[in-house]
């Protein structure tokens, strides 16, 4: 844990964005008020209590690196605002429906919208929140940003999109496979939980310079940060500290989610093991016993330390990306933190 | 029926909406192959024979309709296909969600793609092909197309989808319902159906001329064009000839669809009639005695003509904001003749 906590360091900046959000929905004339309810209800906005509303809303980590991106690059963030606010819809738009096909039954200690209102006004309500977050990007226009501009953050997000949308279409159809490349689960991440953390480093990056390199620089970094980021996830899905992260430890292996370390295990396990390996998950539901016994292979084959050492070379890579970009200040320090947030969390 | 058939008059303009929507398809390095299988069986681009991919393919009623506005206004149409593209991959994210909530089994004689992929990879395909109509937007700037023109474009697709999620929503909304208004019934239909048919004019006109009067007068004809396309639509779900539509004839009324002349009857039965549409929209499913029943009602308070005369109402409001425009001359004829197809049709 660093000494100052995440509120304490980037408390105002998501404030901000998420006073931007407010402004890009409140700019809508509502049509269909269920659609706004569920909206509020994603983002915290139907609760007055702003302790609870936090609690509820998320970190918005998206917006906030595209924040930090445009903060050391120009040293200020108001610019770069509603681009911001589409991503936050954009990734809640692919939470909602995400859940749905989990059938999720919690999102950020509340149950999911589709418990709420069902699954196909869920689905209804990630579409128009995706509507609403590329409408959001056109809010940039407002605020003097060159057209061409906008037209290149509308191609980013518009590729993340669809990135995203593959990733989670690899990522169900693995759930079928009986095996997965460790390589190919690489992939899937580097789409799925990547590329919209990619996209907000570029566009903060393309909103508050002309240099072609630093963008990229930028974006090479946002890439490896969020596959560094979705592994450590896979890391604490497992050996997690549940009074920390909040969900059971061994939770992945209950609900027999094939993460990494699964997938190490699968790929290095002696023959005994991975027989025991496909009997364990060619069940419905594992037993407690279940759960020691893949726990024990994970621990034969060193998952946990293969696990970590990956997280660690995708973070390696983004510092290196980062550095690349040449920027220099206090500002770049802060985007350091937010990774190291973001990668050495326990949470 | 008007002389010439839709294919004789805007065959060659379909024909050149298909290419440029496989050359945005072919611009992707594919990840997840099943999101192209998908796309290529949705726009029939998986058939060799041309004369059977024509059949699945889909008349593209909206970017043939920007086309005509913008051969209308300046005399060519290349300038507006990759908008048209991006429309005609939004209008079928659309469908292919409608068909998860509708349980519809087929769309333009095929199984639908969530009977083929289920309907988890049927909602993660519309994502991304609503993420892929996003990007074939910014398609246009490779034709030297302004950049403040492309976010135009841009919001007035966004918008359109926003609306036409809310106007699904609200669908969904009065299927549960017991009354539904006829008013509120034509405002769901102005969202759900006009606003993609809207932007298409809209788009065309935008990208053609800088004469904010032209570009607002075919917008508003697309709306009045476009609810008049629902209703006529509505009228043929209960009164169309089975030979000519494909579909059976009183199917809505099988369906147990709220449609126009369904609220027309709730809305102006007597008292017994009422209580007797009340009962039989209150099963499960309704018999051919049912069905009989409704029809009868319909008859007694003269729906079919209702139906028609308000079918007729939004046509020639759209017909006014057409001559509004002041553009003449042959390819403003084929408008209206594109028009007459959409409402005084009897498919």
């Amino acid at each position: 844990m660093a000494a100052q906590s995440f509120e304490a360091l980037f408390g105002s900046i998501v404030a901000d964005i998420d006073a931007d959000m407010q402004a890009a929905r409140a700019a809508q004339t509502p049509i269909a008020p269920i659609l706004w309810e569920i909206i509020d209800y994603q983002f915290g906005w139907d609760l007055d209590d702003s302790a609870a509303a936090r609690r509820v809303s998320g970190k918005k980590i998206r917006p906030l690196l595209m924040a930090l991106v445009a903060q050391a690059i120009g040293g200020r963030y108001e610019h770069v605002l509603p681009a911001g606010t589409a991503l936050e819809f954009i990734h809640n738009f692919t939470l909602i429906h995400d859940d749905v096909m989990d059938k999720s039954q919690e999102r950020r200690h509340r149950p999911t919208v589709w418990t709420r209102w069902g699954a196909y006004q869920a689905i209804n309500a990630g579409d128009g929140l995706y509507a609403l977050g590329n409408l959001a990007v056109t809010r940039l226009e407002a605020l003097g940003t060159p057209p061409a501009r906008i037209v290149g953050v509308m191609r980013s997000l518009a590729q993340a999109c669809l990135w995203t949308a593959e990733g989670q279409m690899l990522d169900m159809d693995f759930e079928t496979r009986e095996r997965v490349a460790t390589a190919d689960y690489i992939t899937m991440v580097a789409n799925k939980s990547a590329t919209l953390i990619e996209s907000a480093a570029y566009c903060g990056a393309l909103l508050s310079t002309d240099d072609p390199a630093i963008v990229d620089a930028y974006a090479r970094f946002g890439r490896s940060l969020g596959i560094a980021f979705q592994i450590r996830d896979d890391y604490l899905g497992v050996w997690g500290d549940e009074a920390v992260t909040g969900k059971s430890a061994t939770s992945d292996i209950h609900e027999k989610k094939k993460s990494y370390p699964v997938l190490v295990a699968f790929e290095q396990a002696d023959a005994s093991d991975r027989a025991a390996l496909d009997r364990i998950y060619g069940q419905e539901t594992l037993s407690g016993a279940d759960v020691e016994a893949v726990l024990a292979i994970l621990a034969r084959v060193d998952a946990a330390a293969q696990t970590d050492r990956i997280a660690s070379e995708y973070y390696d890579a983004a510092l290196a990306h980062l550095e690349r970009t040449g920027i220099r200040g206090a500002a770049q320090d802060l985007i350091r933190q937010y990774a190291a947030f973001l990668v050495r969390r326990a949470y």
